[in-house]
């Protein structure tokens, strides 16, 4: 679909112009408050003449130019003529602010947005909405908003898109943002979140984008938008609803959007090197941030510089909590400035600068360029609080002082980091964006977005394997276990090593089967029927001779018989008794949405009491099993602890990613696949697979 | 000392009055500005007749009148010699700018600060710093502050005692704040942080006691006014720098203030209800709430009503992160909204109303009403975001909406949640203000403040043991390590039940003591020397007869010999080889300001890998030992998990209190105490204490 006519509309009619409040007033008023040119506009409405004192038309058909964009301010009933209408001047995109669609949840509203959706396809026309709040494109100029908002440039190259309209109005109305597009998408089931992504994705206007989300249409598009800016280096800030239990459901009842679970979403967002926001002003901050600065550092390697030990502090402890990284400064820097600083000054990074040097741009300069000079540092922080009525003369030192520094070449990134929240003194941070650099939001903002920008800049997408297993079969089919050895079977013959013992029928067999295997040796029941063997009495460990692997064959049967009488047995499974290793749990969970999802974690208490474990989407690669098995906290225990020596990691990462191959070629039926336990040995020694499961989806 | 003189003095003088700017410039210019009855106020300089048009005098003592506080805007080298003037007027208080003191950290410094104390001592006046701020007293109009700061209505009731100077800037420069108090208080050292602290529990227009420090003076003083605040019901929140690493160098580093170890903060805060939170926004955050509602809810039992959804998905996620606690609404509540909200709507807590009651405030009021009705709700959270340009009509109607039903009597607590951060309007956040609604700050802030109200609701100081057993003995002794028959021996005399065993020192011994235990038995060389037994083969488990322990006997004799030839041996300990059980670890550490800690956790990879634990300040009584298991991740291996029998929790805290009991006891001699492991049976089947070290410091 081409939103080009939507977004980027050269000619555009409001449809139900009016001059009350409302839809058709608002998106009026907005119109002529904001855009400059208005030569191709034109008010619809056959009840007026003029709207807001200018010429108003009885319909679009008495409109002598081609209409690109149609924006419908009028009731559910108009929409599907005035489209039909609309095409016949050229339209292209039209906004439909109209309620009363799927987002009703009865079917009657679903019934009205299918048929919008069909007639949108045969007329060709990008439909925003229904049920949105408009948009407006800063760029060119393009304004359809519907609701008020307080009169202000708000330029900029974010590209916002958002799922509630509430948010855009609260992204508006805050001083501080700058958009390339801000888009309320209503129900977005005609034209799709992806649809936009994919355009902004694109567009050259836009250096970040935004996005307030509660789920996605089409997951395998949305994953080639995350892939194309990934490898664009177009940071993606998304705030997803649904960390929690009650907020998930918030987020499905009030889009109706189909949700992934939230921590594939998390995992998704990993791979594609995705920052996710926890609300809508650590979104703002983030993206204000990676789109102020001229460029991003080379590396995460921050100095704090600040004029008290108080805030010095604060920079230092929530530094550490949010993983900031503050380097060192070398011998020289700090020689530098212990000569520069009063004799009470013990230099270090973070760096108490005390207020000596603020009282003179040019000292401030000098003791920025000592830091800027230091070849660890890559960034600086500045830690001053400026709010809206500036008392203290020192913020205008410091200013000077930096655009001194910012003039004389050096590009290091700066910026500025307020210890109150507040809105800032618009003269000063305009002084400061100027030159580049930008005013944070209050600490625990501020460090969220300095933590999410350190890891956006450590993320290389050519170390992930950027797509995703999304199945073309819908789920919903009848499931089916399948017992150990066929599930084993299965593994096997994708290429995961693990050995797949006998199955004997008849004491016969044991006895025969007992010379070709190694005692000791571990019986169990195989059965598809039977998913928990202990708990039939269906395994005996530990046999050490063919007396007892006959006596365990007659126990096993014995019980099965009496504890699950109705299992089909295809016999018992008799193999080698392995040694026991750090066990570990390997797992492929099915996401509804994004499809095959590896998970991993140490056996034990580890996943169970702690719920200490990696999910991660299907396919991957080495590197990013690897960072699977660094992310959990017990990875310590492979790395060897307490006096024992390391496992066998590169073992497991190759086991890992037999695992993601085999889940991919089957990701249309695999419903799940548990290897646990897999014994993980010491290095070199390899791993063993104790247990698998499979579970299929006809 | 008596502080009133200085804090609430009736009558001041500036000595150093001066129109420049600096301490006399900006003393005098302040106390213009701000204090309305300027009657028996006297500036004082040789050098000049007037200042800032009033007239000045040559010196203190030529001014009729008694002069309780005298602010010193002079040098170092005057101030000992105005402090004696001073004194013949009547002065029992005085600031002291100036710096050149102890945080210079040198020898200099610190003597001169040294004759200072020896002289306000000797004179009887409080002397507020040196190297301080000075102080505004915003009940009684006593202002001594040196910093310009923004005109503005300050009086309210949060008492402030800063260690940074900068602290108080920033927060009397935000436009939320409101104090009854703002002590820059400088090095501390003469009048101490204590004694402000001690002022502001006993102060009655306090209401609410906020404080930035780096480190305490007294800890049985500092423990003492905590007592009596928990006991008042005041709350006190703490910001304190030294989380980090880093942090804890430059708390150290910049008032030179002794710093016990950040963890023991942490622990001594939670003993006495003390809130601590992690930056100044947070502190003034939290410190606001706490002052602005009329009353503290009942219960923390929130409910919160949205106009979006995605808003109210952002107060369900970070609401769940945040330990805030939202119940569900009746039967009844629901029926109520159904009827009001439009159908699409689901209700639930938090509540979604979408914008259809913000058109009109009595339906509004209703729906507030409604929620308010509801018997779980005790405090109410109404999201809307208010900014300095208030663009939307809703806040308003909203506004009126809550005036009706704070009018009409209801009284459970409500507060406006903004989800953008920004300085709020001023008229409505005073409009607010006067209905007892506070605003608070943006999510991670108020969520962050919500979360310390809730908790300092639950906090029951009649719970705690409300001291700390500080020692009166300096630390810096010899340390000793007791053996471990020593060791359990000091433990078993103080009540603690333990098996101590028998030491044996020849074969015959060995033999004659065989007859007396039972079977199997571990035997452990027994010597002050060596701590770690294990490393030198001194330990032998399970010994099954007594030919076993002969030759056990001598092989751990032989293993010492050759491994620790220069040990003195007391023998080898014999005791029964106790039954396995859950391993515990309980300790004693001794921190060098609050005394002996408790610290617990499990044994195994728990502590070690995890980190693991607890550490809760001595004494302690049942519910506190309690509470310390409760808070162990892994205390759901006690409560028992996966499929194992619950372990006997009862006889574990009793142990924890006769450790602390023993801890009390000795705190002036007990450097280190470790119990470890500690055996933990099914319930009802106690402890056993397997190992044990004392190390006391004569």
């Amino acid at each position: 679909m081409d939103l080009n006519k939507l977004l980027k509309a050269r000619s555009l009619a409001v449809v139900g112009a009016s001059e009350k409040s409302g839809f058709g007033g608002d998106t009026c008023r907005n119109i002529l408050e904001y855009r400059k040119d208005l030569s191709r506009v034109y008010f619809v409405n056959p009840g007026r003449d003029t709207v807001l004192g200018r010429k108003c038309y009885k319909s679009l058909s008495e409109i002598d130019d081609e209409i690109e964009l149609a924006i419908i301010c009028t009731s559910q009933a108009t929409v599907c003529g005035l489209l039909r209408e609309a095409k016949t001047k050229g339209c292209g995109g039209a906004v439909v602010f109209a309620s009363g669609y799927s987002e009703t949840g009865d079917e009657k509203g679903k019934e009205a947005e299918e048929e919008l959706k069909t007639l949108a396809k045969e007329l060709d026309i990008a439909v925003l909405g229904p049920n949105c709040g408009g948009f407006n494109n800063y760029v060119d100029d393009v304004i359809s908003f519907a609701f008020p908002v307080e009169k202000r440039d708000r330029k900029g190259s974010i590209g916002f898109i958002s799922q509630s309209g509430q948010f855009c109005i609260n992204l508006m109305d805050s001083g501080d943002m700058r958009f390339s597009y801000a888009i309320s998408i209503g129900n977005g089931k005609i034209v799709t979140l992806e649809d936009y992504l994919d355009f902004l994705v694109e567009d050259e206007n836009t250096t970040v984008i935004a996005i307030y989300m509660e789920g996605v249409q089409d997951a395998e598009h949305f994953a080639d938008c995350l892939k194309r800016a990934a490898e664009k280096r177009k940071p993606i800030v998304i705030q997803k609803g649904g960390r929690s239990e009650k907020g998930g459901k918030i987020a499905a009842s009030h889009t109706g959007a189909l949700a992934g679970t939230d921590r594939a979403y998390d995992a998704v967002f990993d791979k594609f090197g995705v920052i996710r926001a926890d609300d809508m002003q650590e979104l703002m901050s983030t993206a204000l941030l990676l789109s102020t600065l001229k460029k991003l550092p080379a590396k995460a390697a921050f100095a704090s510089m600040n004029i008290s030990g108080g805030e010095t502090g604060i920079c230092a402890d929530m530094g550490s909590s949010f993983g900031i990284y503050y380097p060192d400064f070398e011998e020289e820097t700090l020689k530098k400035l212990r000569s520069m600083l009063p004799s009470f000054c013990t230099p270090g990074n973070p760096l108490d600068m005390t207020a000596a040097l603020c009282y003179d741009s040019d000292l401030y300069a000098e003791g920025l360029k000592t830091v800027m000079d230091d070849p660890n540092i890559e960034m600086v922080l500045i830690g001053i609080t400026i709010q809206l009525v500036v008392s203290d003369p020192t913020i205008y030192n410091i200013y000077n002082g930096v655009k001194k520094v910012v003039e004389q070449g050096y590009t290091k990134p700066i910026a500025i980091l307020p210890f109150i929240e507040g809105t800032r003194n618009q003269d000063v941070a305009e002084k400061f964006r100027e030159i580049g650099v930008p005013i944070l939001p209050s600490p625990k903002y501020a460090f969220s977005a300095l933590s999410h920008l350190s890891k956006y800049i450590a993320y290389d997408c050519t170390k992930r394997e950027l797509s995703l297993a999304v199945p073309h079969k819908k789920a919903g089919g009848r499931k089916k276990a399948l017992s150990e050895v066929k599930s084993k079977q299965m593994l096997k013959e994708s290429g995961i090593p693990l050995e797949l013992g006998v199955i004997v029928t008849s004491r016969e067999e044991v006895l025969a089967q007992a010379e070709n295997v190694t005692f000791p040796v571990v019986m169990k029941i195989e059965s598809d029927d039977i998913l928990h063997k202990s708990d039939v009495g269906g395994v005996v460990l530990n046999i050490r001779n063919e007396k007892e692997a006959v006596s365990a064959y007659e126990t096993i049967l014995e019980n099965v018989k009496n504890r699950a009488p109705d299992a089909k047995i295809n016999g018992v499974l008799m193999q080698n008794m392995m040694p026991q290793g750090t066990e570990l749990i390997l797992g492929v969970k099915r996401d509804a949405q994004f499809g095959p999802m590896l998970l991993a974690g140490l056996g034990g208490v580890f996943v169970e009491v702690f719920g200490d474990s990696s999910l991660y989407p299907i396919p991957l690669n080495k590197e990013e099993a690897r960072r699977m098995l660094e992310a959990l906290k017990s990875y310590k225990m492979l790395k060897g602890c307490r006096g024992t020596k390391a496992r066998d990691i590169d073992a497991v990462v190759e086991m890992m990613v037999s695992v993601s191959d085999f889940a991919e070629a089957h990701k249309d039926e695999l419903c799940e696949l548990d290897i646990n336990p897999l014994f993980v040995y010491e290095e070199g020694q390899g791993t063993g697979v104790a247990d698998a499961l499979v579970v299929l989806e006809e």
